[in-house]
Parts: C-alpha cells; sequence; structure tokens
C-alpha cells in the first residue's frame, strides 16, 4: 500500500486533508481514487490506515480508519558528522543511516569542513523519503549545522572517531545507550584543538579500524556498529 | 604520497613502466616529475616505494627503492549480491564495502533480477579507487555476474537473508571465517524456489533486522557485521 509522511497526524483525528504537494502525489502521480486505502505515518511510532475521501488533487481528504503505535526504541542512535564536500555522499549516509534506524543526526561546522552550507530541507526529504521505503514509524532527528564547540557545549560525552595516534577504545567497550553522540571529523580530520576540547570535555576517543575510511564510510560504519550492539 | 594499482609488479623487479593510461595520469595530470616518489600496489598485499626515473607522459618508467609485504587476512569477507535496477547504488556498494575491507564480491543473476548486465570493467575500477583511497594493500576478488543456481553449485553453504516469514538466525551466531558467502537478493527478494534452493544445499538463513532494506543497504549492513565481528 502507498504511504505517505503527515507529521500533523494526531490519534483522536477522524480525517484529515493531505498538502498540496502530497495531494499531487496521491490523486496525479499514483492515481488513487476515491475509496482507496493508503498508510500514513506521523514519524513519532503512529501509523495510519486511511481511505481516500475525494481525491482532490490540491486538497486530497482522507478517513482515518484504524491506527496502531510503537514504542520508540529506548537506545538511542546519534550521529554527529561533518557535511562532505560532496553534497551526494552525505546525502547517501543520511539514506543509509534512516533505513539502518539512527535516531538522531547533528551536522558538525569543523575547522577543517569544507562544506559550510548545506540543505536543510533536502536533507529532510531524504530522511522522510528513507523512513517509507524501510518502512520505520519514527523520522530521526535531523539538527541544524552547528560549530564544532557549541555542540560539545551542548553534548558534554559521546565518542569521538579520529586518525591521530594515542589511546583509543572499541565503540562497543564504551557506547552507551542513551546521551552518547559519535562524532564523524570532515575530510582532513578533526584538529588537534577540536579533539582536545572533546577529551577535555569527557569524550571518549574510538578507532573505526586501521584503514582511512571516507567521512561518510565512517559514519555509516559507527551507526552500523551502534545499532548492531546488543541486538 | 600518490598511489598508483600495479597489478604486475612482483618482488624481484627493480623497476616497471607505467601504463599508457596510469602514465598520463601521473606526468600529465598529477605532473610528477622524474626524481618524485611514488606507491604501488600490487593489490595482493605489496606496497613498493619507487622514484621515477623517466617522467614520460605515455611510458613512465619507476625505479623501485622498497618493498614491504602484508599478510592476507585470514577472515574472508564474501558478499554475494544481486546487482541494483539503478547502477549507482550497486556501484556505492562496491566502494563503501571496499573501504571497509571486503575481500570478495560474488555478482548474482536471480529470477527476480532487474539488471542483467554489468560493466564489470567499472566495477573493476571502483574497488581499485577505493582500495587506493582507504590505503588497503588487496584488491577484493570480483567474481563475474552468473545465475543463482550456478553460484550454489559452486559455493555448497553460506548465509542467505530474505524476508519471507520462517525460522533465521542472527549473522553473528552462524557466520565461518572462509568459504561461507553471505547472499543478498534483487529488488522483489530472492523467490521461493531460490531460498529452498539454497536451504536444500546447506546456506543458513539469516535475519538483518525487521526493517527493509534496499538492496545495497543490506550488502553492505551484512559486509560490515561480518568485518566486525571478532575484531
Amino acid at each position: 500500500m502507498n504511504l505517505f509522511y503527515v507529521p500533523e497526524l494526531a490519534p483522536d483525528l477522524s480525517g484529515i486533508t493531505l498538502s498540496e504537494e502530497e495531494s499531487k502525489h496521491a490523486c496525479r502521480v499514483l492515481r488513487l481514487r476515491t475509496g482507496d486505502k493508503v498508510i500514513l505515518l506521523d514519524g513519532r511510532g503512529g501509523t495510519y490506515t486511511a481511505e481516500i475521501a475525494e481525491d482532490h488533487p490540491k486538497h486530497c481528504k482522507l478517513h482515518i480508519l484504524d491506527y496502531t503505535f510503537e514504542e520508540k526504541p529506548l537506545k538511542e542512535v546519534h550521529v554527529a558528522i561533518a557535511p562532505t564536500k560532496n553534497n551526494e555522499r552525505i546525502e547517501w549516509f543520511l539514506e543509509k543511516a534512516t533505513e539502518l534506524g539512527i535516531t538522531e543526526v547533528s551536522l558538525l561546522l569543523c575547522k577543517n569542513s569544507e562544506r559550510k552550507l548545506i540543505k536543510e530541507d533536502r536533507f529532510e526529504k531524504i530522511l522522510v523519503s528513507a523512513m517509507k521505503q524501510s518502512q520505520r514509524t519514527y523520522l530521526p532527528k535531523l539538527n541544524a549545522l552547528v560549530p564544532f564547540k557549541t555542540f560539545i557545549s551542548e553534548h558534554p560525552k559521546g565518542a569521538l572517531a579520529h586518525c591521530y595516534e594515542g589511546s583509543k577504545s572499541m565503540l562497543q567497550d564504551v557506547i552507551q545507550p542513551q546521551g552518547y553522540p559519535l562524532l564523524i571529523g570532515p575530510e582532513g580530520d578533526f584538529t588537534p584543538e577540536e579533539v582536545a576540547l572533546a577529551g577535555d570535555s569527557g569524550y571518549d576517543f574510538i578507532s573505526l579500524g586501521k584503514n582511512r575510511l571516507r567521512t561518510e564510510t565512517a559514519g555509516l560504519y559507527a551507526c552500523m556498529l551502534a545499532i548492531s550492539q546488543g541486538n
């Protein structure tokens, strides 16, 4: 059945009108007609079965038939990553991480970041599309791009992966189920000053293996390691 | 230092001439000159330090200074995957899996495969480029596209991920370090007949979690799980 993301849904609603964009998608692209059934996701655990009450291509009306709720996973998987110079690469990370079950993504502006601007709207669309594709009921939280320092002051502990010499842990030995972001640096890595700042704040340093991984590969690998822990 | 892949290298050589393509890359694109040092990889564990003896843009000559050898990893990570309809997606898989340390990739032609032709040369180039980028010394083995049945008869055991109901194991509980390919089906999954054929041959069935993953995401996730086992 076709899926739609309707963030404004609430369990007490008996009906809803799709946005102009979603109405067009439903009635023009998918050619759904009055009486057809669809699935609506609110991105917060709710799945609604609905029937098209009026197949209008600008304001498609739906009648809600059924509602189920999935509890939020106890384990948070939060990756904070510096967007890649090549935008496609970070978008790929967002898609794959969502499919696999990331719960929160933060974007870091680092000293060595080559990309200082991002299209948050586009990133959000990628998350929504991957959520629907993988039939997840929770949309990952996407946080705006913030300077590295700001992020550390707001998240005083977590794990940081870097490529300098020094003592490092395996992620599986230090990871915690909540409040523990995994930090992945830009092409060119975090600077020694950034690493020291995180260390002083209480961050664990982790190794993702002896080979050099691209930023987005490192991000996804950290995400997969966190997801597969305890499963 | 700049890296070149020179599969015909051997430890007893004192010098070598790059191919026309690599010569052009070295002397025209990278503008390397006589006396400059480069790293050569043979893709079979050997790393050579060399000096440019003649910076000719069609037959660049190198003098070999030093040779080191890295033992082949004992653990094989072999993913057999049906190429995706969208070619970019399988190419992403090849790049990422190489960065992470896959040792062998097989390509499967399944009943539900929408892509029945692949560009093996291009796939090989992606593997080489990812090997260089991640500074690995082994090039993953790439096997030609073969029908599912042929693959099973040549590899009588391994693990197969499918989305049908039924008893399944966690990959980490059944994985073996050698001779144990991980099979990932096409969009639309393996057919029940293909699943039964593998089961009769002795394959373990595995689950990659309850959510629907795209083919290339499932392949990379299986690869990552195999790589992180016992690390």
